[in-house]
Parts: C-alpha cells; sequence; structure tokens
C-alpha cells in the first residue's frame, strides 16, 4: 500500500483506534460507521475520515468501515503484524510494572529479558523472568537480538545506557527516565511527569470555568 | 491575564517548555531567543511563538524570552503554582513506581495516601506512606480533602473506583489502567500500550526507509 507521509498526532491516535477496533471484533461486530466509531473514541468524524484517508481510506459510503480489514490495516501501519522482543533495563518498582503490565503479549510485544546492576536484585524473579546482571546484556544480545530496550533507570545513568543499546543493536528505545534521549534510534518517551502537569491544567482551567 | 481557549495539544507541549525553563533557571541563564527554544524542544521556532502567543506572548523583538517570567507564566498556566494532594489508588509495582518517581514533589504534587484492598500489602511500608485500607478512603478524604487520584488497579475495578472517587471529593483522575473513564471529572489516561504501539510504529516506519 502506498503511504502518504503521515504526521506523527495522526499515528498518535491510531493506537485507540486499533484498541477499540480489537474490542469490536472480539465481539463478533463486522461493520462500523465513521460517526459511531469517531463518537466512541470522541474524534469527529470529519477526522476520523480524515485520519483514516491518510492510509487510503477503507470506508464505503454507506457501508462504513469493515472492522475487521480496517483494524488489520491499521495493525500494519502500526507495525503490529511483526514481532518485537523487548528487555527491561532497571529491575526496579517500575521495571516489574512493566513486565507485568497486561495487554503488550497479544500486541506482539515479547519480555524477554530484565537487567539491573544492583547485587540485590540479580537472580530474583521478576514475572516469568529472572534479574540479570546488567555486565551480561551484550552477550545476551548477541543471542537474542532483543528489538526495544525499555529504559526505567535513574535520569544519570540512562543517555550513557541508551548508546550501549545502539551499539549492542536495539532497534528503538521505551524511555520512562526524566530526561529526553538523544539518540540516532527511534525513541518514545513516557513522560509522567508531563502528564501529571496536564491533568493539574485541566483541574485548574475547569476550576475556572465554575 | 486574559486567556484564549488554548487547544488541548498546544497545553501539551507545555510541560516541555516549563521543565526546560526551569533547568535554563536553575542554570543561572536569564533570556532565550524563540530560535534556541525551539531547537532545544525539537519544535519550530514559528511553532514556539505560535505556542507561546496563546498566552499573550511574553517575547520582545531582539531580546527573546526572559525565563524566569516565562517559566513562572507557564507554570501559572499549567495550574502548577497551586498545591495537588495526591492518592494513589493500588499499592502494586505500579503503584510504588508512582509514588517513588522523582520530581513531582517540587512541581507542587504531594502524595499523601496510598489505599488498597489486599490484605497482604495493606500496612506495609510505600515510600514515606503506609498501604492504608481502601474501606478507609472515604474517611480519609473527609479529613483531608485529597485532590488527585491515581489508579493503577485492574481495569475490570476502574470505572467502579472512579465513581467512588468522584463522590470522594477528587477533582482530577489520573488513569493508568488499561481502559478509558468516563467521568464528570478532568481524566488524563498513561495509555503505555499506545505508547509502545507508536514506538512500534517508529521502528517499522525508519526500518521501511533504510
Amino acid at each position: 500500500m502506498e503511504q502518504k507521509k503521515v504526521p506523527l498526532v495522526v499515528i498518535r491516535r491510531l493506537p485507540r483506534y486499533y484498541r477499540y477496533l480489537s474490542d469490536l471484533n472480539d465481539m463478533g461486530i463486522e461493520r462500523i460507521s465513521s460517526q459511531v466509531l469517531s463518537k466512541k473514541l470522541g474524534f469527529t468524524a470529519s477526522q476520523v475520515r480524515q485520519d483514516l484517508n491518510f492510509f487510503g481510506g477503507f470506508g464505503q459510503q454507506g457501508y462504513g468501515y469493515n472492522v475487521k480489514s480496517l483494524r488489520n490495516e491499521i495493525s500494519k501501519i502500526l507495525g503490529l503484524d511483526k514481532h518485537y522482543k523487548v528487555v527491561v533495563i532497571g529491575a526496579g518498582n517500575l521495571g516489574h510494572a512493566i513486565l507485568n503490565y497486561p495487554g503488550f503479549a497479544k500486541r506482539g510485544f515479547k519480555f524477554v529479558g530484565i537487567f539491573d546492576n544492583n547485587p540485590d536484585l540479580i537472580g530474583k524473579k521478576a514475572g516469568n523472568l529472572t534479574v540479570m546482571n546488567i555486565d551480561d546484556l551484550e552477550e545476551f544480545c548477541e543471542k537474542d537480538h532483543p528489538d526495544i530496550g525499555a529504559l526505567t533507570i535513574p535520569k544519570e545513568s540512562t543517555a550513557n545506557m541508551a548508546k550501549k543499546l545502539e551499539a549492542f543493536g536495539f532497534k528503538g528505545l521505551w524511555n520512562f527516565s526524566h530526561v529526553e534521549i538523544t539518540s540516532s534510534l527511534p525513541v518514545e518517551t513516557v513522560h509522567l511527569t508531563d502528564s501529571l502537569m496536564t491533568l493539574a491544567y485541566k483541574i485548574s482551567s475547569s476550576a475556572v470555568d465554575d
């Protein structure tokens, strides 16, 4: 399929389409109109049509969208038809939380390792895995070729670790550290503080409306 | 200050400005041009000027922006000049991770309680706090009037708990459950799966570029 250059803001909405369409598909629902889709997702119907037009437009006048094929197209666009091996760097609470967070496996993400430098944590169980010594990461990568490194380590160590992961052949970084990463690899940063600040804004601006 | 209706997409960029300006301010830097600001943040200079114009425009031709006053204005816009009491619902790994995540306190967020329904967790230490029984939350709220509830409980329990928090007088919900919340309160949802799917897209689309 020919793809136009898709703005990241549209890409960021696709997981939401994907999740909802997956739920519909699981319920055996075969088609959906852009009106219903938009209402459920909180977008406007014209935004839904615009978003999906980026990918060739799968809707048909008077029919709407076929749930399964739209879901599968979005899955392909997001690269979810592939499988990704994920390694967690940092076996603290956040590392454990990510490892145990439900729903990653069925999206094609498989956690294959968790590493730390803390001797008290190395050897401990973490989900189905055992925490490994960070010094063994390079060797692990040579054998297992993980794709994604989830960084849940202190921000002081993050830049240096990001460089190592790049050298070890990782394809992307999922960053939970409270710092921006400069890397030639694709990086997706989860800024928890920014999210909480956005909530503060919503609270204080809705308070002003009263 | 008169505020125009600010699109949420602009609001979502403000924490990033705020963090960077705070760093500059800590380093004693007094002014910055929109060019430098945009370069550091990865936005275009015209986007920076547009974003900041929403709030009356604090830049001066040939001078740029005063770091401290711009930071303080953004702080006010985000509602960070206020203080927020946060309660964590769910004392699993994610609840602990949030409680221990650095940098919330200096943004005005104070964690005042963590609750669970699991007898094995109630009474255990969590950061400076002790895990309390969820049955005692209502009484706690009557005394302490927390503002924000961070939901780190299974998605099956989330809708019901969100209703309770609303009834108990919370002002906003920070949702980590893998489900959308319908509430009359402001909600900010951290979709970890969506973030990982976005990374998958970046990886697969950059792979196509090779």
